[in-house]
Formats: structure tokens, sequence, C-alpha cells
């Protein structure tokens, strides 16, 4: 074919393209990505032609936040199911960073007002929580994900620090996730999208998750295990309990569904991995899914654990990660930029002298 | 065969089921349901022969509280996305119901130690946050369901007030679900059970929506429809939106899904109907969806109305639900126990003649 053939027909198909939807679609055919000059890329070629991206459930945005400004420093996001954890998990970061915060400022819930997940931010750590279940961690995943593409951040790791039930595990034994399978024992995410099922390899970094578990110590009063974790769309049923609302099978047929994905390796049973390690791997960041384990699940169904003790072992997922988050960050970058330190280092000679005059006061 | 040999055999398997586990299997197979003397079926034989039933996600159990005492009285329970939504619905069905609490008492998250659910209590209005996603509002339904048998409840009525996607509908409408569909437009809900997948019906009580749908008004400024809803398993490529972390198809592509749907009566999409629908109607309990559509997804996908005319969105699903409560409670079952409505009587007494009293102070 001659190019004033080959001219004329592009001259012929542009004519054809006659609306701004259509000269999209076409923008969008060519490209697969969704590119910046730095940092992370989205395997979505329409954010970079939007004028604003909402992260409506984080309550931030680009039309509204300088989200590079805000969260360009970050290098590990951590997410966990409650909001409580997640706060207690930036607070212990602080004490394992030595990050003091600025005289007269406190942690605050950067998505409060979404009312849907709680954020915090420590220096270059986020620590947010997923709510239960893939669906719930997907959203949030969608939106941290797009919030680290705007703010240009390169390499960021993400973990999930959680809980689970464990399968011939003592428990309170710590679970880092070397392969992410669904409720039928495949390792993938399958999601409806536009009326048919797309499956996705749930993978997770096989590297990462030996660096994680290898940050167990040998003083440790519990173990740190790699396993397969299986995520279910369900607490009950999906987990094969005895004890939810509804159960059409018997304690025999649960005995012997635990038995057959022990033989495969799994260790664990959750509610979010799979979503972690699907959509992380296509977005091309490395994550990893560090969980406790709060009942053998060989020995029953429900949790009757007292809080004090689930409390203590929800700490551990998050001693093993931060340990791996302070041997990769430079001192530097643990205590914050220029202007925290002066700050601090202002606020601790502060804090001396007012305790001082307070001292002088109450002695008279 | 004679009744002795027939005897005999019923000996033999006895002696056959040596152990307390095969025991239990065997009366499992006889019987489907867990039942007591009143109130809601549980299609469970195990909860029967439990010692104690820990609601591990609503901080509430039968071991450490009289949940019949608690909870008995209950006659309706609403369930939306967040804590806030719940709690302020707590506080309209006070005001509707004339229902006010004894003097020196507030509202209290009665499930607030578990960090999962928030849960208000008005009289016979339960009023309960279930988080995003069909696993997350999976766990408590199983766990309200399970409470409801354990409370003795008679013939308790459902709810869930939220947000959706609308698909042609100004934004604003009302939408009461009369058939929830999955991701690939199916009435089911599937779930993986025991490494197989379970497809049930997800039947919604038709009358019950027709009459929920019936308590709009004529002078409400929106309008309340009838229509079918998808239940997606994410918010972002579940839904077909082009603006999440990961996009796979053109804005083509998502609007012939949209004009797919539309054409099969679908009006609205959300991430919840669907496990509502199946788990109420396999345990015998009518349930309603109610949602508002926060957009037109013809029209676009991101939510860049304001907060506050999202928040007045919001209150229009327990307008109507709160109206459906009313014209079903009598006068006494909303102004709560003799002792309530006794306390109310001297708090209103005492807060006038306070009141007086403080202005005279004033007035000096």
């Amino acid at each position: 074919m001659a190019p004033t053939n080959e001219f004329s027909g592009l001259v012929n198909v542009r004519q054809q393209l006659s609306n701004k939807t259509e000269l999209l679609n076409e923008a969008s055919r060519k490209r697969l990505w969704s590119e910046n000059d730095a940092g992370v890329r989205l395997l979505n070629p329409h954010i970079q032609d939007m004028d604003q991206d909402v992260l409506y459930h984080l309550n931030l945005g680009t039309g509204t936040h300088d989200l590079q400004q805000m969260f360009g420093d970050v290098k590990f996001v951590a997410m966990g199911g409650t909001p409580q954890r997640m706060h207690s998990f930036a607070e212990f970061m602080i004490r394992e960073m030595g990050h003091q915060l600025p005289t007269g400022t406190c942690l605050q819930d950067i998505s409060a007002k979404s009312y849907r997940y709680a954020m915090y931010k420590v220096g270059p750590v986020l620590s947010i929580s997923h709510g239960m279940g893939i669906p719930s961690a997907s959203i949030l995943l969608h939106e941290i994900i797009k919030l680290l593409y705007h703010a240009k951040v390169k390499d960021p790791i993400i973990f999930r620090i959680g809980t689970c039930g464990g399968i011939g595990l003592p428990p309170g034994t710590v679970v880092v996730t070397e392969e992410a399978l669904d409720g039928l024992c495949r390792p993938v995410l399958d999601t409806a999208i536009l009326g048919r099922v797309v499956s996705r390899p749930a993978i997770l970094d096989k590297a990462l998750a030996q660096s994680v578990a290898d940050c167990s110590d040998p003083e440790d009063n519990y173990k740190t295990v790699l396993g397969k974790t299986i995520s279910t769309d369900d607490f009950y049923e999906g987990q094969g309990r005895l004890d939810g609302a509804i159960c059409e099978y018997t304690e025999e047929d649960k005995m012997n569904f635990l038995r057959q994905v022990t033989e495969k390796g799994v260790v664990n049973m959750e509610m979010e991995a799979s979503v972690f390690a699907a959509l992380t791997h296509l977005a091309g960041i490395k994550s990893a899914v560090v969980c406790v384990t709060l009942l053998d699940r060989l020995n029953g169904d429900q949790i009757s654990t007292p809080k004090s003790e689930l409390t203590a072992w929800q700490e551990r997922p998050q001693q093993i990660v931060s340990r791996y988050i302070l041997r990769h960050l430079s001192l530097a970058e643990r205590q914050g930029p220029t202007m925290g330190r002066m700050v601090r280092t202002n606020s601790a000679l502060f804090q001396g002298s007012q305790s001082t005059f307070e001292d002088t006061i109450e002695e008279h």
C-alpha cells in the first residue's frame, strides 16, 4: 500500500472520530498507562487526561490538595482492618523511629471527613485502615495507588498488617504470606468487570516476603512463618466455620476442607490478601501481607481469647513490619524533614525549660 | 427386614459413632435448623448445641450479655455504610418517634469496643454501620441474625439505607431495590464455601419494597423509584468507572455496559444489596434496600457534588424508612417501655423548671 493511501486512510479515520469521546477512546487504545515524570505508573490511560481526580473515600483530591507536597516523601504504606489498630501503628512508628511531633501538634486522621477510612502519616510512613473484605480493601488500594501516582512517589512498598485464623499454628503466630489464594484455592483474584469475570494473578513479591519474615527475632515470644494464605469473601461459611447464622455442612466436612488446604501449604485464612497481591502486582508496586493468627481453626471457630491478649497479639505484625521499615530508612528519613528536626530541637529545649519552671512554681 | 434386625442395625451404627464429633455430625444431619421457643430460626443446627455464642465483631455474646433482655424488643434493624450515618439515623429516629432519652443518658455505641461496626439502639430500632462491600456486610448480617435469634425477636425487618450510583436518574433520587443482581446481572449471591461456589437466590420481599416506596410523599423534593440494583465487589472497575488505578477498557465499552444493564431494568449500582437479599431470604427475614443516588453514571464517574449537598441527600433514605417504621409501630412502641415514659415525663418537667430558673438568673 502506497504512503498516500495510508495517509488518506488516516484522514478518513479522523473524520469519523467526530466527537470528543471517540477521540479519547482512540487515545486510550494507543496508550495503556498514565505516566508523570516520576514515580508510580497507572495501568489506566484516562487519569492523565482528567482535569482533577477526586479520591472520594480518602477525602482528598488533586483539585483541592497539593498531594505531592503532602505525600511526596512517603516510602511505606501500612494498611490494616480497624482505625484503632492503624492509629496505634502510627503511634508505634513515632516511638520506633524516634520521630517526635512538633510541639503543639498531634496525629490527625487525614481522611476523618470521609467517614470511610482513617489515615495517619508519620514522616515516610502512611498508616491506613482498610475495613473488612476484598471490596473495602480494593477501594482503598485504587485510591492509595492513585495518591502515590499523584504524589510522584518512587518505589513505595505496601504492607497489610492484619489478623487471621491460623490452621495448625499456635494462636499468636505471625504469618507472612508467600502466596495468596482465593476461596477455591486458586492464586487469582476474580473481579466482575463490565459483565464478565476477569481473573488476575494474585502475585506477591517472594523476596520481600522472605525479607519481612527475616525480621523476626530469636528473642520474640512468638514464631513468624512463611506460608500460603486463603482470602475469603465471608468470615463464617467462607472459612468453613460452624457458627454462622447459616451452616449447611457438618463438622466432618469442615475438618476435611481444613485438612485439604493444609496439604496445599495453606497456613491461614483472612479476607484481603488476594486483592493486595493482585492490584499491587498490576500497579508494579511491591507488597507484603503480615497477619497474626487469633486462633487455630483445627481446634475451633470462635474467638474467645481475652481482649487484652488479642490486643497484645495484634502488635506482633506491627513489630515485624516496623523492623523492616527501620532497616530500610536512613537516620535522616526516620527523623523527618529539616524543618521538623529544627522544631523538634526547639521543642525539646522548651519542654525542658517549661518543666523546670513548673517545678519551681510548685516548690514555692 | 424384621424390627429386631433394624434395631440391631441402629445399635451397630451407634457403636461406630464412637466420638463426640461423629455424634454431633449425626445430629446435624437430622436437624437443619437451630430453634428456640420463639422468633427467628437459624439455618444452622450447630448454634443450638453451643455452650455460648461470641458475636465477635459486635463485641456481644450469650455468655457475657443477656441478649433477650437487651434486644428482645427490637422490631426494625437499619444498616448503612458509615458509623456517622447510622448515628445520625438513630438521632433522627429519636426525634421522629418522640422517643426522649432518660435524663443523664445519651446514645452509646454498643459495639464500640469491637472497632468494627457501630451499633445504636433507639427503642425497637437498631441502627448499625456495615462498612463497605459484601464481605463486611455479610459478617454483620450473620451476627445480627444470630443476635435476633438469641434475643427471641419475632418477625424483624432489616433495612439497608445507603448511597449508590444511579443510571439515568437525577442525582439525589431514592431507589428501593426490587431485585438485587450480581456483577454478571444474575439475581444470585455466589459464595465460595468449602472450596466450591454456592449460588444462592438474592430475593427481596417485593411487597415490602412496594410498601417502602409508597412511603414517598408528593411534597418530597426528590423522587423515590423502584428498580433493579447491581451489587458489585469493586467500586471502580466493578462499576465500569474510568477513574480507578487500573482501567483496561474504553469509555465506549463502559457506556455500552451501562446501556445494556439499563435495558434489563437496572437503575443503580452499589456494593451490598445482593448479600442482604440472599442472607435475609435464607433466614426467613424480610428486608429492603433503600439507597440515594449520588451521581448519574451516564454523565460521569467522579462524585464531585459538594459535601453539604451529599449529606442532605443521605437523609432521604432515612426519611423514607422512618416513615415506614412509624406507620408500623403503635404509640406505646414508639415511646418505649413504661419506665422510659415515666423518666421522660419527669425529665420534661425538670427541663422546664431548670430552663425557667436559668432565665431568671440571666434576667437579674
